[in-house]
């Protein structure tokens, strides 16, 4: 999972840090953070989209990773159909899956066309320090899914 | 704002109560906790049903609120539109909003259908603990902009 930003508040860095550590019981699970791109506090349109553009170049996403871009525009899933996506892409022998949240002003243009899946969390907005325990947990409930764990219900 | 069960992990406790701190500068808020019904392992669907009538009864709902139940089936809504549907309530003299975040089992039917809005926050399925911090931050986002804050940016 790669995050752009800061980790936000101490209780949801805690919350990140507890799911990362529950997911390594099912796969080799790692969370990297990049810096935001330095903006003023009303950049333009192009300072934005430079900015995007240099974070996701900081990324450095392994090339043959699938990569899942999280992002409000993408396809909604429920818990299930998520999971059910993530055991096909075992199946099909993906072995490296990169979840990408974004920071204040979201994913790169770029970084979305090239995921090859963009998931959405529903229409809410969400601090990115929230979007990143969010996506975290849902990680973890997919795996518990698939492995037939007691948690998901 | 109403929910049922425990407030689970600590982080989720420390968010949710970092809200509620938050929300006292615009509203007067309450969280108030009603505790989940007991049931076995295997509850039969008519033993959940009795079980979330009487997590209802207990939330002794006040008869002029206006009901917010937060359920994965109800309406979605931008955070902006979210904001603008309080906004609303607040022009029409609404002087009290209940939102219901309910426990494993979700929320009675009755409740749902009694409540003036039933708001999903996605298809995903979350921990209510997580839930709870996710709709306390969504009525402070609302809140914010609807104040013309910078929070929400």
């Amino acid at each position: 999972m790669i995050c752009v930003g800061k980790t936000g508040e101490r209780f949801y860095s805690d919350a990140a840090a507890e799911y990362a550590k529950r997911l390594g019981g099912y796969c080799k699970f790692e969370l990297r953070e990049v810096s935001e791109a330095r903006l003023g506090a009303s950049p333009s349109a192009a300072e934005i989209t430079a900015a995007l553009a240099d974070e996701y170049r900081r990324m450095k996403i392994p090339p043959r990773a699938y990569v899942v871009a999280m992002c409000v525009e993408g396809e909604e899933l429920s818990s299930e159909q998520f999971a059910a996506r993530i055991a096909r892409l075992t199946v099909d022998g993906v072995g490296q899956i990169v979840f990408v949240v974004g920071g204040s002003y979201g994913l790169a243009e770029e970084l979305k066309r090239a995921a090859q899946l963009r998931l959405s969390m529903g229409r809410m907005t969400f601090p990115h320090a929230l979007a990143r325990v969010m996506t975290a947990e849902q990680i973890y409930r997919a795996l518990s899914i698939n492995a037939g764990a007691k948690y998901h219900k």
